[in-house]
């Protein structure tokens, strides 16, 4: 499996994820019948985000995007979002495509990272990012509607970065 | 002091309010030169947003916005955002535009809101939130860069609604 940055060729494989993952309606606060349109405008379309894709014998099988959380005061923070195929889930695409983000962000000088709706139930995800040293700064109740769950809480998700924010800023980063 | 809808002939108000809150970089994740262009999308640009103002002898002295937090299975939780002129502050009218903000989010069916960043030295408006009914879900450590306190810490806030849901659907809301 190869780690890479996007390349335009790759929306297709991307989008087809996206959708599948999105109709599922399980993991993501976007419209389970979102447009392509959108979907391209929400996963490519702030370009000082670094989008990646990990791809094998050809095909993306997961997805990456990370940037600033929020502007001005708000933006040493980082936030990431991660979509793996449902055929490809349980292979470590999610940890390699993470562990990636992770570092492009530290480069980066962001300070932190935070997730804003981790869905509560999607406990895959919720162990891979304690795993990597998240922890749960909270969880607002019913935030999620779940098709088979009902309403289940979104977990606000936070990690610290080894990086120096002022330091890098003098790197112009 | 009159709480209405937002009419055209406001925003020139509303700029002068946007533009010295997110200079003095205290209270909002915005950069703090922010354009004047930039500045409309984020109050205006979401067409489903319900958007208000206070008004005092034909001024603006405060406004706020309202609408739908995240998309899809996340559409049922409301957020908002709330500015009062600096030269008016400590006389209710943020209170005022809060109380009509969350009998708008009622009416239109939304179960909770949610405020996503409430910048933790921000006491007046903390204090506001909770004696409204909010709790504080979690606060994300160091997340602001606070002119003169430095870091500091973004509250995620959280208040449940009188509504039922279903029923709202029901009536087509």
């Amino acid at each position: 499996m190869a780690i890479r940055p996007y390349e335009e060729r790759d929306w297709e494989g991307i989008w087809t994820i996206f959708r599948s993952i999105a109709a599922a309606g399980e993991t993501y606060v976007y419209d389970r019948n979102i447009s392509e349109e959108r979907g391209r405008e929400i996963w490519l379309g702030r370009s000082n985000d670094a989008v990646i894709i990990a791809g094998e014998a050809g095909v993306v099988v997961g997805t990456a995007k990370m940037g600033a959380n929020f502007a001005g005061p708000g933006s040493h923070v980082a936030k990431a979002s991660f979509m793996v195929s449902p055929q490809h889930e349980g292979q470590g695409i999610g940890r390699a495509l993470a562990e990636r983000v992770l570092g492009l962000a530290t480069e980066r000088g962001f300070s932190a990272m935070q997730f804003n709706a981790v869905v509560e139930t999607n406990f895959r995800a919720v162990a891979l990012w304690q795993q990597l040293g998240f922890t749960i700064v909270g969880t607002v109740p019913a935030a999620f509607a779940h098709p088979r769950h009902g309403d289940v809480g979104l977990h606000v998700m936070h990690k610290s970065l080894n990086t120096s924010r002022n330091g890098a800023a003098e790197e112009g980063g």
